[in-house]
């Protein structure tokens, strides 16, 4: 089982932030910003390479739940950055999709 | 009208590389990497402070544009960074929920 399919099943530890069917949000281990968190579907898909039609409705939910988190945290005003790694080029290190959420702080561009 | 729901609308020219009922993709008209694609709903919604439950279906379609962009344009082997900006801190500059993919060279972290 992946490591963050044992946060999903609460097999490790992780200071979560948001918890629905859907989705698991809980603070980066590895802050690169004020805020940093990563929000990631409960079930298991290893990579955007292998997102299906199926799989739409409940990848929107990052979304709806960055939305919530941002606000949660207090920095939905100030603004935030979704970042999302696929493969060797972008250093996704985790394979199980997630959605890293950046804020309290200007982000610079190009982003990477 | 914003800028994003003309190209929506074929009012202005855009370099469109992916295109369905609920997306619509396009080239950056200032490219940060060697592939760089701006991925939107076809339906305006303003930023994801303003993402509701009812747009998560529309939304987890950006996720399965970007693989299509992705494997369309040789970058799904070698990765991609998939970006989302929301509010001043971030650099949102369109008011239209717009998601980049950036690829073809190595992307550093943080991002941003």
């Amino acid at each position: 089982m992946c490591i963050f399919c044992k946060i999903v099943n609460y097999e490790i530890p992780a200071t979560i932030v948001y918890d629905n069917d859907d989705v698991i949000a809980f603070r980066d281990l590895h802050p690169k910003a004020p805020l940093h968190v990563l929000i990631i579907p409960k079930r298991h898909i290893s990579s955007v390479n292998d997102v299906v039609e199926g799989d739409a409705a409940a990848l929107g939910q990052l979304f709806v739940a960055a939305r919530a988190v941002a606000e949660a945290e207090g920095v939905a005003k100030s603004g935030y950055r979704l970042v999302m790694n696929t493969g060797a080029h972008a250093g996704q290190t985790v394979d199980h999709i997630h959605l890293h959420i950046l804020a309290g702080r200007a982000m610079t561009w190009p982003p990477g």
